[in-house]
């Protein structure tokens, strides 16, 4: 779409505010790849190619590429003249100065890190063995291994064996520690060689499409020594998994950059869980990583095109113990990375993790339990079977797709009330606002529809007195730019109440599918569990207003927050809840949803309100 | 020894000879670092501190810094006018022009990968199953692993697992094969899959602390497709496995150095033997490595620090399955790299594999096995006991510490006949003698003691009219400057005869401390094995006439080439033999000779003729 450049190009700086950051481009280059270089996290969901408006600037000063047909669809006339462009549509005819909008940045948004927590009885997989040995001599010239291994035979384990990993410094170690050590102990092998005094640890760790979560436990405990939460920057390579796996499908080394990012990212995070719980990485002896099934395959480096296309298995759907060497994690040397199992290609073993944190399957409760964003994971748990399918609900409740959408970061719009003609905002740390985050869209339709502005089809009603014409388009004009934190109109338009349409329908279906499956009416739910960021901070009275979920007469609504992390955690603690949850995943049936009979009319039928 | 460097000190250009190699280095720098820079295996067994003599040089011309003391030391007024210098010690003064000896490099020797083989029944640990897959669809939404999972348990195997790293490509793997393959099953583990027609192969490895051999196996016949021998590159950072653990001990990454250059090393003999057979890496599913326990620890990577340090203990002396990836070695990416057990720090899993390719242990029979090399193992076998122990028998058989000491390469003497006042000398390839090789020295002492040249201490007898008087010194010269291929007279010195006393003395002392403890006689010897490159060239005669080995009135020798390599061959085609190892490796009993009481009595009296 633009020019290609002259083999000599020029190259410019470019001066990112307010963020602060300066790199030097080529010409030829296009400012969402400079951001990148230049380690600022901009929202990206189409890859670069113009289609997705996320990756908004605003151009300060200095000269830029024309802007290109894309940008005249997103931006009208007044945008243009104000100096907002794409960045993955510009290029740079002189130093240039940028301006990035909050709304287009994925980072320094509120993490969602905290879970509703069931207390375990520590039984870990890995545990602590105190050995005092007997050093070498002319009379006894036993090596240093074979040592290990009779102590550890008079203290009762079959067939001992030390990871060859530990091997690498044992016999420095060995004597370094005076022949005194404590032994990390994962069945019959040794994962580590400790000091006595050492806390045997472990790192618990949700991979989301959009956020991480570690979390570092003291094994013996159970207890949270600290936990931390970040973006995943595998987001500038796409922002849902389908456009992360065609990315891996178009580049030839893109699997290994998307495991790459995620797992330095994961690093900086232990680093910090280090730093903070004043530690050593040689404590931690185990590890345990849930995330949906292709955060899993690309955080293992296993393949994902058979992921993108039908029938859209997975390479594997067993629970895996991998050396972190193999994903570049950095545990202690001999410790096993576990990755619980995987119910199907869009239902991971973060769902698992969930309904294993939730304790759903062991009760004796009609329970629809959900995971709510991009994918939509839902489970009906009814009798002695759990029914399970997986909507592609979309990005919108992630403030994407939506006109001035953003992610939960600082003066997005979170909740909305509208009384009479008076229209009030709730925003994220109350900043003066700048968009409108999942649930603020979800409780301004919501709202939207109580007070009239729009009918059940989602069409807005022009002669309501809120309704708005601007650019021969019906808005709802939720905060005006002289109110807002950075000189917009804040709006609904008509397509972003189509896409929540869109969003709020594929969740329903699901529902009303598995409903149906299981011949299951309305009375007989009693509980909903709502789990993840998102559906912590919805509004549950919108989303039934809606229609996102049934008007269930007798359920009892639970938001559990990050349940997927909370599972995780269980299983590094407790051998009993890692056997919880293989069983768990054998005992799932999954249900597709896409060849379903009369899916369509269902899906079509949920869209109204 | 040398006064340092100014910090901003100039370069000169050195143009050895006569490889032709040119390489630029600092005038600080000495040419021992620039002959090694420059990928030139000058021999250095001191690690260039001047003691050790065989990294000898001739300046042609240029300016070199004036000769060390240590220099002065080794060679006499006229060697030194003749521009010999040691390469550790001299620096340049100027652009310089050196020509190598071929008795300095250790490249381009003759290589012993030749051995007795016994035929053995294919039956190897990898085995090939075909399996035809059916391919996933909306009805079978089984990941593929739990496919191949569920195919080989109808074909009788127990919990089948995957490869970790076979995971890497196996849904693309899997869809280019069309559901069709070949898997490479390892017990109950696929560690490679491949397309139905292509062989399942294994690479044999014998890792000498001098030389490499290696073998590419048909798994299925037990034939070797291709094989190759070359040198040990860690030779150029010490010559015996002591300098190598010091070389360790005293620069950091010393053992990430060694373990990389012997694997970088076998990469490159890989690549030739696959090349060789035409086939391709992915076929190359098991592996077999032995050598010594230091060879050993330092390919895997493991601490060596212990092995240099009174008891000597190894780290680990069980059998190690290791992947190839945690050591580098380029195979297909599930196999495992399979090391045999060790016997004590001295005694390695060469000696293993010896003993089980030569079948003594199986025998009913009283037998002397042994392997010669810098340090010599050797093992009695009478009754149900092996009794085995490790003599320093240093390198002089390798043509270390001996005047014109060499390696086996052309130009080496190898043979020598005295006949009255006529020397009659035999090289390898025929080529002018540069000078005298292991199996040589002991054949020209054997001669010198039957001719009357030396007493039974190894003193040279001046009265004798081979022995000549040269800076006042006696030598026995063998071939003068005039018949010689580069100008210098070849000679054997009182050191010399010294260097063989000690190092015969070393094995026949071992040989007469095992004899005592197992209380059996010369008569009652009934074989005597002798192993290794040298061993296959000794001539038995002269070895009995200097007295390395006892005149056992009824043995029968027998000289059996690289059986280390042989049994590695054994073990990697056959599960049976792998399990015989470990078998032979528990029985053995091992003797510690430096705290065997009257050691060093029983060694004195080894020294004399």
């Amino acid at each position: 779409m633009t020019e290609d450049s002259a083999p000599h190009s020029k190259s410019y700086n470019i001066d990112f505010q307010p963020v602060g950051r300066r790199i030097r481009i080529k010409e030829s280059e296009d400012l969402l790849t400079a951001a990148r270089n230049a380690g600022i996290q901009l929202i990206s969901v189409c890859g670069g190619v113009g289609s997705c408006e996320n990756c908004r600037i605003r151009h300060v000063s200095g000269t830029l590429s024309p802007p290109t047909k894309e940008e005249e669809k997103v931006f009208d006339i007044e945008e243009l003249l104000e100096g907002y462009r794409l960045a993955c549509q510009a290029r740079p005819l002189s130093d240039v100065k940028i301006e990035i909008p909050l709304s287009s940045l994925t980072a320094s948004q509120r993490l969602q890190i905290e879970g509703h927590e069931i207390s375990i009885e520590p039984e870990p997989v890995v545990v602590p063995v105190e050995v005092e040995l007997t050093p070498p001599t002319f009379d006894d010239l036993r090596a240093d291994v074979t040592r290990i291994k009779q102590v550890l035979e008079t203290l009762g384990v079959p067939s001992p064996m030390i990871g060859f990993s530990v091997l690498e410094n044992l016999s420095d170690q060995l004597r370094a520690q005076g022949w005194n050590s404590r032994l990390a102990l994962r069945g019959n092998e040794v994962v580590a060689v400790l000091h006595p005094e050492e806390l045997l640890l472990g790192l618990a760790v949700d991979i989301g499409t959009t956020k991480l979560a570690a979390y570092l436990i003291d094994l013996s405990s159970g207890n949270t020594l600290a936990k931390t939460g970040d973006m995943n920057p595998q987001i500038s390579y796409g922002e849902d998994v389908v456009s992360r796996i065609a990315y891996t499908n178009t580049n030839k080394d893109g699997r290994q950059v998307l495991q790459e990012k995620v797992v330095s990212r994961l690093n900086s995070m232990l680093d910090k869980l280090i730093y903070e719980a004043q530690v050593s990485r040689e404590q931690i002896v185990d590890a345990v990583v849930v995330g949906n099934t292709a955060m899993h395959h690309l955080f293992v480096g296993l393949p994902v095109r058979q992921l993108g296309e039908a029938p859209y298995v997975p390479e594997v759907s067993d629970s895996l113990d991998v050396p972190p060497q193999s994903v570049g994690l950095a545990l202690s040397d001999g410790a096993y990375v576990h990755l619980p199992p995987i119910i199907a290609g869009y239902v991971g073993a973060d769902h698992v993790a969930m309904l294993l944190a939730t304790e759903v399957v062991e009760q004796d409760k009609s329970v629809i339990a959900l995971d709510i964003g991009t994918n939509t994971e839902i489970s009906l748990i009814t009798g002695s079977r759990v029914i399970c399918c997986s909507c592609a609900s979309g990005p919108a409740f992630e403030g994407a797709h939506i006109r001035d959408g953003m992610r939960a970061a600082p003066g997005a719009i979170e909740r909305v009330q509208i009384q009479g003609q008076e229209v009030r905002v709730y925003t994220v740390m109350g900043q003066p606002a700048v968009g409108i985050c999942g649930s603020g869209i979800l409780d301004a339709i919501s709202q939207m529809l109580n007070e009239g502005l729009i009918d059940h089809r989602g069409g807005l009603q022009e002669d309501h007195p809120l309704i708005q014409r601007k650019n021969d388009e019906l808005i709802f004009l939720v905060v005006p730019a002289s109110e807002s934190g950075n000189d917009r109109d804040v709006i609904v338009t008509r397509k972003d109440v189509n896409e929540i349409q869109l969003a709020k329908g594929a969740i329903r279906a699901g529902i009303e599918v598995l409903l149906g499956e299981a011949k299951l009416n309305y009375e007989e739910v009693e509980e909903v569990i709502v789990a993840g960021a998102f559906g912590t901070y919805l509004d549950i009275r919108s989303a039934i207003r809606i229609g996102m979920f049934p008007d269930f007469p007798h359920a009892k609504y639970q938001q559990v927050g990050n349940a997927a992390g909370m599972g995780a955690k269980q299983m590094l603690i407790s051998s009993e809840r890692r056997r919880a949850a293989e069983e768990i995943a054998r005992k799932v049936e999954y249900l597709e949803l896409t060849t379903y009979p009369n899916f369509t009319d269902v899906f079509m039928k949920a869209m109204i309100f």
